[in-house]
């Protein structure tokens, strides 16, 4: 159950996982985060609002980088020190986020790694932003 | 079902909720993230971990940083732009995580406010961070 090391992680390495979205992903988000804007929940009100109809958290999003991040590159032991995000467009009912994390630096004095972090529908990017994680060294 | 708008903003204004953090809110985070890293899911494994036992997915703290934006303040009609997220310290099961937001800028031509957002389980900070979000006007 262990991840990547910093010795085994170079820059350009990547990983990628696709998510489709469904209204039992936005529901169960709702219930699990408390957020309950009804832009998110509610039909009959979205399709008044600026996106015509349901939209995803943007969060939820978010947190499909966190998987990517914690079980796949660099995998299970690394710890999350910061992350930004840019919500650039929705994500609605049926979209297939795909989520991309790329090495983009490397700290080996402090364990830092950095990467890109990209959600995208197609060929559109609907979230970017980098995220910094802590990783173990190999025997250590 | 309607937000604060841009004219009910002022520099100051703040919001906050209490959530307390249980095993099945991890349990159901990792379900809905995908994000399954046995730090968060194994209590066997996170006890041999840096934080000696299981903790929270960082980003189910900011899973409620979002519930108060869109819930409280603005509220609903907010359009989240923009997050940057620091993980400083850990989040343990049965922590009582409050979140606390503080509008910090307000850019009237843009209709774009700036928040500090804040996560701390007692007096400490445990995610902190800004956020920034698109409001309407009113009447508009």
């Amino acid at each position: 159950m262990s991840g990547l090391c910093l010795e085994d992680l170079g820059l350009g390495q990547s990983a990628e996982r696709t998510w489709t979205v469904d209204a039992a992903a936005i529901d169960a988000f709702a219930a699990v985060s408390g957020d309950d804007n009804p832009l998110h929940t509610d039909e009959a009100y979205a399709a008044t609002g600026p996106f015509h109809g349901r939209v995803a958290h943007g969060m939820l999003a978010a947190s499909y980088i966190s998987a990517v991040l914690g079980a796949q590159l660099p995998g299970a032991g690394a710890i999350y020190l910061a992350q930004t995000l840019r919500f650039l467009r929705p994500v609605r009912i049926g979209d297939e986020v795909k989520v991309t994390v790329t090495v983009t630096g490397i700290d080996p004095a402090k364990a830092r790694v950095t990467l890109s972090t990209r959600c995208a529908v197609g060929r559109k990017s609907v979230v970017d932003g980098e995220a910094q994680v802590l990783v173990s060294r190999r025997g250590a």
